[in-house]
């Protein structure tokens, strides 16, 4: 048994608060466990300077922390006058990740700006973001199909994160909370989409290395905690969630296209 | 009636959530109409370099808006690198409010951060924050009073702040929501404690000018509308709210100390 | 009586050297005491993006402290990379109460970029530099009505700033110095008109509060030590003074326009 | 075929000349094909704040590029003023792999700066960094054994790094150069040890998806050339190969210790 | 003769006024023809880090321009947020030449803060400076000298600069003002001391060569207009210029010491 | 004899690899003695605003450091977000010493982007990059020539720099290595071109100065030295050495144009 009473594979709730902020196209509070982050998405009509003119749109990600998100106060990254190397490489796979399951093509020049603010910290803070901000995305992809300014939902299909770690003794868990984190020996975080297929796989030894077996077995827990996640993801889109994969997706690698 | 159907002398709801955020010793989620503010303050056991050795504490406050808490996506204050003018005026007046009704010297050598980030803006940000602020620090102070840190609450008066204005058809306003601020000719936001005492009056008229007269109607709007906000502190903070004022103020200016 | 045996309410010494630096449309040397101040007005025939097209003008200020101005030597603004809470908090006032006088849309798509550069600092510099600037920039506008580029002075009328403020033991004076400015409870600064309106009112006790008597009291000493600084003002810009007010003013909040 | 008649499964030349820099205490230039970076890797007798009285050691690194090392001339990070997320991201990869090999407890307080600086580039610079960076640190521990200022090598096996990835025709390929890094559909960045352990994955499909079947293939590519890299790096180590493993490394994960 | 009516030998007119801001040690403010320069001397009882303990002192000079103090108006290196090249380029040159005639050994471990602020430019700007900060410094020495802090004058030689240089017409011009500065093809800074020893040349063809005759011409020029400067110093000094020289300089290149 | 056994004029010895690296137009490792610097040139179609337009082009220049190409390692001018005064110092002075030998109404709109990174520096770092720029522009208007973009070689003559100095002992010697410039007294950077014409002279006496009689005898050391390392840059440029001149230089200071 674990720290929280979970068992090895079990995740911790899941709850999800749509139009959680009034402004954004889509709006979501997250709460995985004691992790809570808003995702916000907001729709701009236009692309960054390397896509003027192609006719196709662009997904962006920020991630910040309020600074007492965690049990010690962080300065501000706006204080400090730059933003850390940690955040950048975040944001670029949250990023990366959307990116992976919608079609850029099917939305004109416009660029969806994911803002992922985590209010409070305990653990798997980047793959909340991604489950998350994908549900936002999906509303504010809604949104536009409310207004008829896109004509299909532009999603391929669903996407969700989750973390899997092997404890010092040895132990293979699913989603780690903060004090499994900062004691794990290896730490990996699976991002798939809802067809099964990876879209980013980050796997980490600090001070360790870990085998063949144990990166098969770290593979198959991610692999059942991301199906319930999804499972999460469409209860709380409701019928949004069936129009997910009507744009049919090319980007299996290696596919035809 | 106003825009939202307010009488000119009418504040919008407001609302105060305690222990918002696990992490901070005092946690408050304000809202003030559908301008929502989480304030946090954080106590941390040392004092900047200026104060080492006195054996006094300090305040200090910060202030951010998420990107999308706006009508309009903001450029986060850390990709640019740097702190804007208004962000920097705003943190400083907070600050300054939230000293004048603690005695430093009662804290012991330790800081209180406090956080205020908007979440969602819609006019009155910053009295919304100092409001919230000043529940939140109340709250830290009384962890401390818990742990038998200290040994009196060393906050002596309550603290709120309120928005009051002109409008270009000469109307005289309490409380002005993001609509009534963007036309508004004149804009005062008024700090006062709860024996009705100044401490920060910054009233302005960006491209006009008042009278002597129109000052005493705005300061008299502001008096009645603090009178009810410095209540619902009373309410929200419960037994704690009969500890402020333990220690005594001897900061009303001229006074004997 | 005080530090530097003047009254309660009586002003320091104040003088203006107008054409002090040969480059800009509008130069003063401002001394208020032993404050002094260089107020450029430059004018440039252009305006920042948020107004092109529109037909209209606008005013900006800078400021800065040489790194001697003040008794001890402090770091220079570009050198640390960084403009302080402190200098924008002023600048921004600065080019708020210099717009409130002037019709911008009188005076073309124009920028009056207004630098006032403290030399030598001895309290109230950002009153003086305000006091200072007005003059500059009716200088700046009188050139371009001898060139004959605007046809009337844009300016509706005089303005000028002062500051008030409460000692210790509870007197109220007009005009602090940097000796009484250290150690006062109270300190306001007040921009006025030269139809006696307000055009800004910032008072702040920093760990002090001050009642509704006091803030009367101190209303009526700024309003005295203005009136006196508008008659310098008059006098320094001699003939250019009689056409202040040639554009009429429809900013008096609520009047008809 | 590949476009530079490599078989699939095909490294490309590896080359590394040792000491080529006279003054850092470890210094290696890696070619791989047309990549070439200079690893140079620094001892500095202290640690950073959050190690000191510890006891033990640390290991960073910096990666940059030339302007010029790529085809089109990029703006200098120093010119930018802060350093891109990508180069942020890189860096942090390169350390944390080094750590993992390392007994820092068995190099006293002393920080290993490791420098990479792409002086050209084609593909792969992260990985071929990695690996000649390892080359560079036993190099740099080899000087403090024959000062004697340690005693047994404290590296506890091989690292070295290589790329695999799948090309839109569906190929799975080896050690991609940059044309292939630019149309591949997934990239993927492994890290291994000499004992054939992982240290490090990162897969990522930037706009495509991979099963799990794709990801066993790429596993087994890199495992083949990673075998082939850490032989080159013996023989360039010449005698000094043969002292990695003398500290018994206690840290394939969840291995008692 | 000259667009200013000089002749090619002659000098702009200069005038010092010495003790022109009240808290530095040293303040002059000097004209050279119409570039004028404030040049305060403020003595820090510290150095910085890599002198602590030596017992020596050091000098270091800011230079910096009024935004307006040129036709065009410069944006402020503060607000940049960076110093320009041309600003760090001028300033070390500075605080090297006083250096070259101040012994370090003989005024404890403090340092000299100079700064140059421009507040009018018509060319030359740096050679005033250097001219202008050689008296603030002697000022300021003399203050450490009256308050017995130091016991001799540790200046041992008189320092001035001047600029000469070649213009269109191959005409060789002494002290240029800023239009012959534009046009000129050959610019060149000299720093000599009171013994009409070189102490920097700084010869520049932006686009344009020299010869060696040329260059014999304008070092020809230079010494006479530096000796008739230094006359200038001698006799703004009064007194003070007698102890210039009591400390023996044994700092000329090569000379027994 | 000096501390390499190398007479008081006699130079390092002076090695350069053209085509040093595959992507830059013109591309030269320099060696002279144990300074090595890679120097890039890079031809891009356009030039910096303010010469849009005008038919002409520009040059620049960058210089950096690796941070171990010294004894002790640096930090990394990226990491501290700022270049430094002495970088950019010596990168204004290599775009100046290039643009003198360049007709640049001969190039069109485009912009030659000079990288000078040091990989070892053991003295006279900037005239080794200065010498070796020459070569990599050289090569890269060949480039431009090849291709029949140019039809001239804009280059009017050939360019190169040495150091100058005299030790503490008086003896004045040629090519300073890093022992030698870190001890003497003067230091003097010397730039000419093929005709033996002076562009740039930087002489400098930290803590020292110099008489007419030295800097003679320096001028002459520095004119022998510049003849032989002209001589090298004939050899490694061959055929394309005979273009240099192609285009007649105007430049001459004061030569009819």
């Amino acid at each position: 048994m674990r720290n929280d009473n979970r068992d090895l594979d079990t995740l911790r709730d899941i709850n999800m608060t749509v139009d959680f902020i009034k402004h954004p196209e889509g709006s979501v509070l997250i709460h995985v466990g004691d992790t809570k982050v808003i995702c916000n998405a907001s729709i701009e009509d236009r692309v960054p300077p390397f896509l003027r003119g192609q006719g196709k749109g662009w997904i962006t990600a920020e991630y910040a922390m309020l600074p007492r998100a965690t049990d010690k106060r962080n300065i501000r990254e706006s204080s400090k006058g730059k933003v850390s190397g940690r955040t950048m490489e975040i944001q670029r796979l949250i990023g990366r990740a959307l990116r992976s399951v919608v079609d850029l093509n099917k939305i004109g020049e416009r660029t969806v700006w994911v803002d992922c603010d985590v209010i409070q910290a305990d653990g798997g803070t980047r793959t909340a973001s991604i489950t998350g901000a994908f549900v936002a995305v999906v509303l504010a992809f809604g949104k536009l199909l409310d207004a008829k300014t896109i004509d299909k939902m532009p999603v391929t299909n669903f996407l969700a994160a989750t973390s899997v770690g092997i404890l010092e003794d040895g132990k293979e868990i699913l989603d780690l909370n903060y004090e499994e984190d900062s004691t794990a020996q290896v730490d990996m975080n699976i991002v798939m989409t809802g067809a099964m297929e990876f879209v980013e796989i980050q796997g980490t030894g600090e001070e360790a290395t870990f085998s063949y077996q144990q990166l098969q077995n770290l593979l198959e827990l991610a692999t059942k905690g991301l199906q319930e996640i999804i499972e999460k993801q469409k209860e709380v889109l409701g019928e949004l969630a069936s129009k997910v994969g009507e744009t049919k997706s090319g980007h299996a690698a290696g596919e035809k296209q």
